[in-house]
C-alpha cells in the first residue's frame, strides 16, 4: 500500500504536540509527511521542514499558501490529510478551509474554542466529502475499548455511578516565562474561555460518554484559579447526571501538585464495577458483585478481550503499550478510512460530534461556575 | 499497672462491631472487661458474657440496670469506662445517662442520631468531670498522623485542594433479609435521618477535617437511593469549602460494586501533594513539586515519621498494622488520658466536637440534596 | 471462658518480640498473664512486671524459679502455659524445663541453636502430655492458608516452580552499639551457626513446604556475609528441589538496603500461579493459564475464601488485618487446643516439626555454602 | 534529513518480531523501508512487500540476491542498513554476508546460535567500516539508563545484591500445532543450544550487566525442560557472581503460569537499593538507607532524571511509553550512529560483545547444569 501524503500546520521545532503526532502517525508506517506550515518563524519552519525531509518547495510559509498550493498540485502528489497541531483558536480557521479546499482534516484537540464555531464546522463536514478526525488521544487505547466493552455487553449491569477524574500538577507554580506550553494555554485569545476544564477536562468528559455509552445531560460544577494572575481556570469539578440514570463527580485539575497525567474513570452498575487508569493503560480491573476482582490485560490475542480491544494491541501481553500508540490507533483508523472512502467520520476515531461534546460541556461549566442555581444542563448537541 | 476496668452495652453474638472494640481494647492489655449488657436477648446475653469470662452477676439485662448497680459497687471494683456499641439512636442517650452517673464514654460513632441531641451532650460532658470518647477509628491510624503533620508543618505549602472517597460495595444488592447489619444500617428509626452519608460519609468529613486541620464550610451536595425500596441514601457526593480556602470533593458510597472499604484521601497544596488509602494503611505518599515522590512508611522509629506516627506503631517497619491497632490507639490514648485525669476530652482521642460535626455534615448534605441552590453553608458548631 | 494464665520469659522493656506476643495474646482476650522472669536485670524485671500488672510476687528473678516456683502453686491459679521470648539459645534448656515440669510451651521461633537438641526437645515433648507451639508467626496470616488451599486443592494443577525470598535492609550498615536486636542476633553464641539464613531465610523455608505441603530435600546454596566485622551470615541464596518435584528458589537477606520485611512467595503450576506478599498480607493473586488474573481477599465470609483462612479473619474485607493478627491467630489457636485438651502439637500452629525443619534447612545451608559439590540434601527430619 | 534506507529480512506476515521493528524504526522518521526478503514462501514475500509499500523489484526471493542485488544498486538508492529479524540460526551467516557486502547489520538477538560463530563475527565486525547493533530492546528503555546512572554514580553505594528474573507463562502448555512462535523457539536446530535461557535469560543477563556496568564472572545454575516432549529447557535459575564483588540470583523461566513478561531487576548496594520492572517501564524505585524510598518517572525533563534517560523519553511524564519506544531509541541511536559515521558499534546502542557475552552465558548456564560442580566459570570474552 501506498503511504498517505500527510501535510501538518504547527509542530516546529519546540511544539510539544506537533511530535507526537508525527510519531503516531510514522508508528504503523501509513502515512507520509510531504508538506507542512510548521512555524510563522521563517528560520523554524524551513529547520523543521529540512528535519522531517520536506521539500523546501513544500515548507509554506503560512496555512493560507499551504492549502492554497497543495491543492493546485497533481492528485497523485498533493496532501490528503493535513494535521493541524496549531493553538487552538486556529482549529476551526484552518479545518473550514482545509474541508473546502477537500482536504481529510485531522485535529488536535479540542475542535475548536466555543460552540457557535464548532457547530458550523459540523455542517461543512456534512455537507462535504470528506473525512474529520479529532485526536482524542485516550479513546484510542485499547482498554479503554474494552471499558466500553464491558458496560455495553451488560457486565456490569446497570450503571449507577461513574467517577472520572484527570489531576495534573504541572501549573501548580507561576507561569515561567520560558514555558511556553504554559503561556498559550492559559491566555483566553487562545485557548478559548476555559483553561483547565477545556484542555483536560474535556477528555475527561469524553471518556464518561465513550465509556458508558451514554450522554452527560446535567451537571453541577465550580472552576477555580489558584495561582495568581492566571487568567483563566486552572481547576474545577463537577457532579454529573447521564441520560441513562447514572450519576457521578467529574475533576480535572492542573494544580495538584506532584500528579502527572492521571486521568483514571471507574464506573459501578448494579452486577460489578471496572476502573482504567491512563497512567498504567494496560490494565483493565473488573470488580464482579461477590467475586474476587480480576485484571483484564492488553495485549493481541489476550484471554477475555474484546474484539475492539485486542486488535488495537500490536504486541502480545506484558509488551507495555501507551500514549503514542493510543494516538497512532486513532492514525491506523483514519487512514483505513481513507482506503475505504469513508466519509465524514472515520471509524474508530472520534470526530466533530466528540468535539462539540467538548463545547457543550464548557459551555455548560461556565455557566454553572459560579451560579446560584445548583443543576445546569447539558445540551444534547453532538449526541447519537 | 492495673487495667481499667471496662464495661459494654451491645456487642453480643452476631454484632460485628462489639467484637473489633473488644480486640483493640485488648490488644495492649489496658482494659479488663467486668460487665456488660450484651443484648436484650437473655440467651444471647447469658452466653456473650460467659464466653468474654464476665461474671453472670455483672452480665445486665439491659443497659439502665446495668448504670446504675455498677454505680453502686465500690469504687475500687465498679467499671471505670463504658464502651458504647448499640445501633446508633441509642448512643446518646446512653451516653448522657452513663456520664451523669459518672463513667467515662467510649462510643461508637456516631455520637447521635440528629445535631439537638449531640448539642446537648456536648453540654452535659462540659458539665462533668468524666471523658467523651467517639470512635472515629481511622483518626487512630499512624499515618492519617503523619500526612496530618505533613500539611500542618507546611510540607504541601498553602493548601488547595482536597479530594476524599469512602466507596463501598456491600449495599449493591437488594438487602437480605439475614445480614442484621444491613437491616438496621437502612432503617431511619434506628440509623438515624441518613444511611451511607451517615455512615461513612463522616468518616470522610472527619478525615478531611482532622488532616487539614480545617473546617469544612460549605459544601454543594446530593444524596442517591439506588436499591428500590431502600428508605436511606446508599450513596451521595458533594463539593466541599473549607475555611482555610480549599476546595474540593467529598464522595461516600454503599453501591460501588466490588469495592470494599476503600477510603482514600488527597490533598495537594502549592508545594506538593499527599494520598493515604485505608486498604493499604501503612504509607502516605509525598508528592513534592519537581522531585521524586516519596513514600513514608509506618513503623516505630523510621525515618521521616513525625512522633505522633511513629508512637501510634507497635513494630518497626514492614509489620503491617490495620484497623484493629487504628482502634487500639484510640483505646490506649484513652486508658492514658484516664490515668492522667483529663476531662472532657482525651488527648489523641476523637471526642465529642467530633460527634457534632458530624451532625452538621449531616444537616448540610440533607438541606442541600435535591435543593435548587447550590451551595449550602456547614455550621461551625464543633469547630475550635 | 476463663482465659488461660500465661506466664513469659524474656520480653523485659526494650525487648520487641516480648510485646508483639503479649499483643497478640491480648487480641482475643484468651489469655491473662500472671508471672514473668522478663529480665535478669532485676530493676528492669521489676518494672515490665508492674507495667504489665503482674504480681509482685510472681515477678521471679530467673526462670529456673519461675518453673519451679508456679508448679507448686495450686492448679487453679498456677500458670498453664509459659511463652519464651528470650535470646535463641535459651530456648530449649527452657523448653525442656517447663515441658518436664509440665506447663505448655509456646516459643518464639527458633525452636533451638542445633539439630540435636530440637531433636532431643522432639523426644521430651513426644512423652509429655503438653503441648508445644511454635511462633512461625507469618503462618498465622489466613491468606497463606488460602495459598495452601489452592495449592492443595489442585487449582494450580501439578507444582513446577516455587519462588520465596525473604529480603531486609535493617542489617546493611555497621552494627551500632545501641541496637541490641543487632548485637545478638549476630553473636555466634547466642543466636546459633547461622545469622540471616536462620533468623528469617527459617521463615521463607517454612512458607514454601507449609504453601505447597511437601518437603525440601536438596539444595545448592551460599551464604555470604557482607559487612565488615560481623560473624554470622546476612545474606544468602539457594537453589531448592521437592519431594514432589517442584524446584525453585530462596532467598534471605538482611542487606538488601531499604527494603523493609518483604517475605514474598510465588508458586506455579500445570494450570496457573499464585502470589503472595507480608508487606500487604490480605491479597492472593491467583493467575489461572488463559484468563485474567484474580485477586482474594482476605475478610471473614469473603467470596471464594476457603474455611481455614475465613475463619482467621476478625473483620469483614477492607479493613486491613496484618502481623499481630497472624501471630494472635496461633494464640487462638493454641488457647483452643489448650482446652480441648490436645497433645503434642495445637492444630494450626506450627509445632516442633516445623522447628526440626529449621534445623535441617540450616544444616544443609551451612554444609553447602563454600562446598565445591553443587546438591546438599535436606534431611527428612520433621517432615510428616 | 534524509531518512536512511532500510532492508528487511525475515519479518513476514504472521512473524511477530519483523512487525515491532517495523514500528519502531517508524516512530521517529529516521528510516525508509526499501527492500526486503520478508519470507522463503513467494506469496507471503510478495503480499509482505505490497503492504510495506516496497516495490516488486525490490522483493527479493532469498537474502543472499537481496545483499547481492542492493550491493549492485547506485550508492544514492542502495539499502544502508539490514534488519535481519529470521530464526536464530540465520542471524551470524546474514550477518556476516551483509557486512561483507558492506552493509550496517541490525540484528534480533541473539547474535547468533553459538559462541564461535559469534566471536568470528566479532572479528568480521571489527575488521569491517560498517555498524552492527543488537537489539536488546530492554537496554533501550529510559529507566534502565537510569538505574545504570543511580548505580554508576554512587547513589548506592557499594554494589553487594543484584536479582534478577523474568517470568513468563506462554510455554506453561504443550506446544500447539498452530503456534509458530512455540515451535522453532523450542527446536535445537533453529534456537540453538538452549530454549527459555537463550530467549529470555539472555536479556535477564545481559540487563544485570549493563546496569551494574560490570561483567558475571561465575555461576551455579540448572536448566529444566517441564512440559513433555519438549527438546529445550523452558526454566532455570542461577546463582551468580561478578567481577565486582556482587552476587544474586538469575531467574529465566517460560512455565511460570499466568505471568506475561515480568522481567524484573533489583539491585542492593550499601548505601540503598532500586528496581525496575519492564511491565511498568517507566519508574524505578530507589529505596535510600534511612529515608523514604523515592519513585524516579520517566519522561522528558523530569525531575532527577540523568541525560540518558530523559533525552530517551519522547513526551513529559505521564504520558506512558513502552516496549516500542524502547526498541525505537536503539533505531534512533542506530541511525544516528550511521549519520555521525561512527564504525563497529553505535553509541547507545548494544553492539557484538552484548552477542557474546549472551554466548559466553548460554555456555556456562549448559555446562553448569548438571554437573556435580557447583560453581562454573563465565569467561570475560565481550567484557570491557
Amino acid at each position: 500500500m501506498q503511504p498517505i501524503r500527510m501535510g501538518m500546520i504547527g509542530g516546529g521545532e519546540g511544539a510539544f504536540i506537533g511530535a507526537v503526532h508525527r510519531h503516531a502517525a510514522g508508528l504503523d508506517g501509513h502515512y507520509q509527511l510531504v508538506c507542512g506550515a510548521f512555524s510563522r518563524d521563517e528560520q523554524n519552519n524551513a529547520r523543521t521542514g529540512k528535519t522531517l525531509n520536506v521539500e523546501p518547495s513544500r515548507c509554506y510559509a503560512d496555512w493560507q499558501s499551504m492549502l492554497q498550493e497543495e491543492a493546485q498540485r497533481p492528485l497523485e502528489e498533493r496532501m490528503q490529510v493535513v494535521v493541524i497541531v496549531t493553538p487552538n483558536h486556529l482549529h476551526v480557521p484552518i479545518s473550514q478551509a482545509a474541508i473546502k479546499a477537500g482536504f481529510h482534516v485531522f485535529c488536535e484537540k479540542p475542535a475548536g474554542v466555543n460552540f457557535a464555531e464548532v457547530k458550523a464546522l459540523q455542517d461543512t463536514i456534512h455537507a462535504s466529502g470528506v473525512l474529520y478526525g479529532l485526536a482524542h488521544t485516550y479513546l484510542g487505547y485499547p482498554m479503554v475499548w474494552q471499558a466500553r466493552h464491558m458496560v455495553t455487553t451488560g457486565m456490569l449491569g446497570t450503571i449507577r455511578k461513574v467517577f472520572v477524574e484527570y489531576p495534573q500538577g504541572w501549573l501548580s507554580g507561576e507561569e515561567e516565562s520560558h514555558n511556553k506550553q504554559a503561556q498559550w494555554r492559559t491566555d483566553p485569545a487562545i485557548s478559548g474561555a476555559t483553561g483547565a476544564m477545556g484542555d483536560i477536562g474535556t477528555h475527561a468528559f469524553g471518556l464518561v460518554e465513550f465509556v458508558l455509552d451514554d450522554a452527560v445531560t446535567a451537571l453541577s460544577g465550580e472552576l477555580y484559579t489558584h495561582v495568581e494572575g492566571r487568567r483563566l481556570d486552572d481547576d474545577g469539578a463537577a457532579l454529573i447526571k447521564t441520560r441513562n440514570g447514572a450519576t457521578g463527580v467529574l475533576v480535572a485539575s492542573q494544580v495538584c501538585a506532584g500528579e502527572e497525567n492521571a486521568l483514571k474513570i471507574r464506573v459501578y452498575g448494579d452486577k460489578g464495577g471496572l476502573e482504567w487508569r491512563q497512567m498504567e493503560p494496560n490494565s483493565v480491573v473488573y470488580r464482579p458483585v461477590n467475586a474476587p476482582s480480576q485484571v483484564y490485560r492488553a495485549g493481541q490475542g489476550q484471554a477475555g478481550l474484546c474484539e475492539q480491544a485486542s486488535s488495537r494491541c500490536r504486541t502480545p501481553s506484558g509488551h507495555p503499550e501507551g500514549y503514542l500508540e493510543a494516538m497512532a490507533n486513532l492514525y491506523r483508523d483514519f487512514a483505513n478510512a481513507i482506503r475505504a472512502n469513508q466519509k465524514g467520520k472515520a471509524q474508530g476515531v472520534p470526530g466533530i460530534n466528540a468535539g462539540l461534546r467538548g463545547m457543550v460541556f464548557i459551555d455548560a461549566m461556565l455557566a454553572s461556575s459560579g451560579s446560584d442555581t445548583k443543576w445546569e444542563s447539558v445540551s444534547a448537541e453532538g449526541t447519537q
